[in-house]
């Protein structure tokens, strides 16, 4: 059992304190909102409630769970009052600038450990937060020259405790990779909206759209400021992952331009194969 | 009640023959092989089974719900044995190239409709058959300057009993909208894939792949020869969204590069309240 604060009660961090405190860990939960906290209070999600971000003193680990733009500011906030020996994470979708700068911020004795559940809904809102969002999930942590092994040890302990698989990436590494699987098609998927909305057919296009655009769409549906935060904080990666996609896109844009049908099959397989190994 | 014809009972021709049987028509189903034609008749799907396009001599409506390479061909075959007023209709996926090719080749006093169903899943045999595929779906029937009117009616009548609703378009109009809402995104889907798998951490993003990703490219999944049709048979209509969508990414591109956090804002809410709009 440690004791555990969970700053930021979204989807993210109410999920994780109905997780945590089910695993019967003492868990205190603090927002920026009064009404956030009696929602959580409510359904039994948190032990203690807090509006102020000095009641993680005694908190064995911190989550910082806020959006990405308030993780920095937050823990400098918080880093005169945390305890020794406190492990202190975060769970923002871009890693290599949170890490480098928490990195600094961290009092000596108390360790920070990146992290990111690939876990998430269009909804972000505590009323989205579900027990099990983590369960089977991957929960990457981001390890460092500079990372404590002790440290990591007993944040391992309590992901795994959620039902999550645990993988160690380097924050560049974890970048790359979020960028890949869910920024850059997220970049994608506006596009697509964009170039379908701006089409003089727009009208019969929406009444036509089915199953297969609603699910290619879907990430736009969430909170747009993620997007930005998204964008922003992982912009080279990003960038990057674009051009790829870039490259791939003219590719086949060729092979349909010259009626190729056996390289549109060999496109069509390959990305078949690829996908159906995943899921 | 009328005598109805389906041909090919896969996915859409077996949905639509679940649908029609109970809707209280006489449903016959041909397709090429006897082992269909024993899970139709078992699933109570048809009230008799042919492997003999000649079959369709009594019908009032014939569907040709093949893969769309086969529609034409399978049209010049039956057209010799189509009784007086009979109607025909096809589910393919692009409607200029078929209407044309269809309306030469019907027998005088025969009628084409060219249609096509907005519903579908990545399974498309007679064992991914459902009874309500259709049900509040649209289901695109095409016109023309050849079109006739009473043969509209008479198909209009037999389709709505899906359940679907009834859009009429032109078939230009038509082909540019499927391309908008499910070729150019096929496309779009697959060269996401594709670029994620040539990466040199595809590994580490194939295990972090959560539900964003699932959705994005869920259309990847389907049968890779249907891809390689609509990309065929509505080539220039695909390209042009592809141009359209390649204008609306290198927007968003220009905008990351710039780190202009506002004009993020602005591309990702737009997305958002469009695909709001629909869904």
């Amino acid at each position: 059992m440690k004791k555990i604060a969970i700053i930021g009660l979204g989807l993210i961090g109410g999920s994780l304190a109905f997780s945590l405190k089910k695993a019967g860990h003492y868990v205190t939960g603090i927002a920026r909102q009064e009404e956030v906290l009696n929602k959580a209070r409510e359904a039994s999600a948190i032990d203690a409630g807090s509006l102020n971000l000095q009641d993680i003193s005694d908190s064995d680990i911190i989550f910082v769970c806020t959006p990405i733009n308030l993780i920095i500011p937050v823990l400098e906030q918080i880093a005169p009052y945390l305890k020794k020996g406190a492990v202190v994470s975060d769970v923002g979708s871009s890693k290599q600038e949170i890490v480098a700068k928490a990195e600094k911020l961290m009092p000596k004795g108390t360790y920070f450990v990146g992290g990111h559940p690939m876990a998430g809904k269009e909804q972000t809102k505590f009323e989205a937060a579900e027990i099990d969002l983590f369960k089977d999930k991957t929960w990457i942590i981001t390890e460092t020259s500079k990372t404590s092994k002790k440290a990591v040890e007993q944040l391992e302990e309590v992901i795994l405790g959620t039902g999550a698989k645990m993988l160690k990436l380097d924050p560049k590494t974890h970048d790359m990779v979020v960028a890949g699987i869910s920024h850059m098609p997220l970049a994608i998927a506006v596009s697509l909206v964009n170039a379908v909305a701006s089409s003089s057919d727009k009208e019969n296009m929406a009444k036509c759209a089915a199953s297969g655009f609603r699910d290619t769409t879907r990430i736009v549906s969430g909170d747009p400021l993620l997007g930005v935060d998204m964008f922003t904080t992982n912009k080279k990666a990003v960038l990057k992952m674009i051009g790829a996609f870039k490259k791939s896109l003219s590719k086949l844009e060729k092979i349909v331009k010259n009626s190729d049908s056996e390289g549109m099959k060999i496109e069509l397989e390959k990305a078949k194969e690829f996908r159906d190994s995943i899921f």
